[in-house]
């Protein structure tokens, strides 16, 4: 299906794509797999004119919904100057987590307040290969301020090498890879910690889930296109099984097919002891444009549903990918901010998991959903409502002036 | 990835896979791409010794569960000797929905009491290519006995002339076409009565769903192996649509892929117009031995996420199959019989539509899941029920001797 992939797991791997084995040396993967995705940014709603959500009859900002009588979001974050302020719209009929335009004063003391910054990357720095306006400036910045800067992001399909290249390409400080959380990475470490020695896991993914597991030591198969004998299903269910498979393991993978989703089943089938770990649930990565490609939560939950059961996912908005920054660096929850494009990934992680959270508007989410969930009873959709947000991190730099 | 079905396609539409297009005569399609499944046998569930679960202390048959104080499972249906018997277990504290076997004068009144049988045929008839042993013999003699029959299947990788000639292979009395109602002919029939004249059909399924389509007069793309243009998902977002597509239909589809995945969400983005169809939801097709391979539910499911909407389903237990039964003859639900192996599917059908509901113990689901069903308290879950069991549809020859 993809002669380049084939030919360049033969060469990396010396066998076929299905084969077992671990190169000698896990270098940086080739791209060829990798999937260049942009993440829309409605601009229609991104830049409307913050006259109509975000500031108030004064001319300041003001939150587009308040904790009734909380005060600050989280009492132990904010240090100064968190007083609710005049102007500010409380949710008073349903106790609703208050989300305020970050700026001004409020920036200055939020950004002190903080060590670490985890940063999202398509659709909060980037957008496919173009850095977003400001974005590396405010990050330089940071960096320059002492800040600790991690990148925390569902997409599967680049290694922590790859996205330092990136950041250093567009601009960014310089990132060392042991910043970067890449879902990927962290379904190495998670596979690493709880599969037994020498368990190996069968893979729907690209190279760089490959380049990651074969880092962090994992034996695997089956990333890049399926090679099962015979020509349909009645074959596919004889296929040979390798004993040591213990996790079928589902990534980002263009190459998903109806054979491998046959003999992950059939890996699964052995039983509880073979785990079945999941990237990310993301169901769409958007393109630049309006338009989007399914995201690997589709692929995820065809297997969930072959195996009736359900995966251990690695990424946001699950706390595992939070635990692997806290098990690298000494972070505090309570001065870390979780920074993103996405309230069902970004935000709810960093909500989950006790972080400052600030939803940007170059992405995904719009502060219309925003106020859809502030204004809902449900305590499933009030965790979905960020501390504060801004159209885009370049707002952050004034308050980074000295 | 299949040669042989690539050649098949080009020989038989003339075109590529993906290319629009109606055969001058919409026969019977090879079936090269069918899958040959054999409904899971658990032999030493299903062979258990009746006084187990099936008899009462004094060597007559009990339910194994009985709906308290309300008599028969259905008023309407039972004529004589559906009092509650001595020996009969009372759902009493859960007013749980009874089951009992079905036999001796019971199995005569119900079943002269039935105009018309709807049999799921996998599991029921037979597994892969061999008859159940008795299973032509009985419906030879509901068939002398003046009875209609009629077969009702999820499965679609046959069309209704396959289903036919299956049946007369295997030495069940002979069918004609209109009385089978597979998931593949439904899914045609609601297609040409919903989408408007002229309007095609994306299609994630093999040569039986095609040629349904073929029959009903819907014009459709997408059948077999992928063919789209470029070897990565950056490419495939930008593959050519057909403008004529108003619905992506997802049926069995061996050849599934992400490639195909990515062109289902860019039909279905193009918004609610565009009907999302699924043939059915099953998650597995057993194999004999025990093993399974993936069914059609785990690839509606991968759709689904990516359009983050449902699919509407024609087999089981939506109850449209069994509108399309009821639009086809004369059907009073009050005087007929469904006969399956599958409670959510089969049982859950019938209950739904008023049916009197058989249970047959020779596929998948065993009495363990029946009393399972029994015992709870969910409505949901009694709506599993069936009304009667048997271990075999052999068991009801006694009753149709003369």
């Amino acid at each position: 299906m993809n002669p380049s992939l084939t030919s360049y797991y033969a060469r990396r791997r010396g066998g076929p794509p299905n084969g077992l084995g671990r190169p000698p040396v896990a270098g940086q993967p080739r791209r060829a797999g990798g999937v260049a995705v942009r993440r829309v940014a409605n601009e229609s709603r991104a830049r409307r004119p913050r006259g109509r959500v975000g500031e108030g009859p004064d001319g300041r900002s003001r939150p587009i919904g308040a904790r009734a009588g909380r005060g600050p979001a989280n009492g132990s974050r904010g240090g100064a100057g968190f007083a609710p302020k005049r102007g500010e719209v409380a949710m008073a009929a349903t106790g609703g987590r208050r989300c305020r335009r970050l700026e001004g004063e409020t920036a200055r003391a939020v950004l002190a307040n903080a060590d670490t910054l985890l940063f999202d990357c398509d659709g909060v720095l980037w957008r496919g290969e173009a850095a977003l306006s400001g974005a590396p400036a405010a990050l330089g910045r940071l960096a320059a301020a002492g800040k600790r800067l991690c990148y925390v992001t569902n997409n599967s399909s680049r290694t922590r090498v790859a996205y330092t290249e990136k950041l250093r390409r567009l601009g960014f400080p310089p990132a060392e890879p042991r910043h970067v959380f890449g879902s990927a990475f962290c379904a190495a470490r998670y596979l690493r910690q709880t599969l037994p020695p020498g368990a190996a896991a069968y893979v729907l993914g690209g190279p760089a889930l490959a380049a990651e597991l074969e880092a962090a030591g994992i034996p695997h198969l089956g990333p890049g296109p399926a090679a099962l004998p015979g020509p349909a299903p009645a074959d596919w269910a004889q296929a040979p099984l390798e004993p040591a498979v213990r996790a079928v393991l589902v990534g980002f993978d263009e190459h998903f097919s109806y054979a491998k989703l046959c003999q992950a089943l059939r890996y699964l089938l052995r039983g509880p002891d073979c785990l079945l770990v999941g990237t990310n649930r993301d169901h769409r990565l958007p393109l630049e444009g309006g338009s989007a490609i399914p995201g690997t939560g589709c692929l995820v939950k065809a297997v969930e549903t072959a195996a009736e059961r359900e995966a251990f996912i690695v990424g946001k908005p699950s706390r595992y990918i939070f635990d692997c920054v806290a098990s690298e660096f000494d972070i505090d929850p309570a001065r870390t901010i979780m920074v993103g494009d996405r309230l069902d990934t970004d935000i709810l992680m960093g909500n989950t998991c006790g972080l400052t959270t600030l939803l940007t508007l170059t992405g995904v989410s719009t502060l219309e959903e925003v106020r859809g969930h502030q204004e809902s009873d449900c305590p499933a959709r009030q965790s979905l409502v960020p501390d504060y947000y801004v159209d885009s991190i370049a707002d952050l730099l004034p308050a980074l002036e000295d």
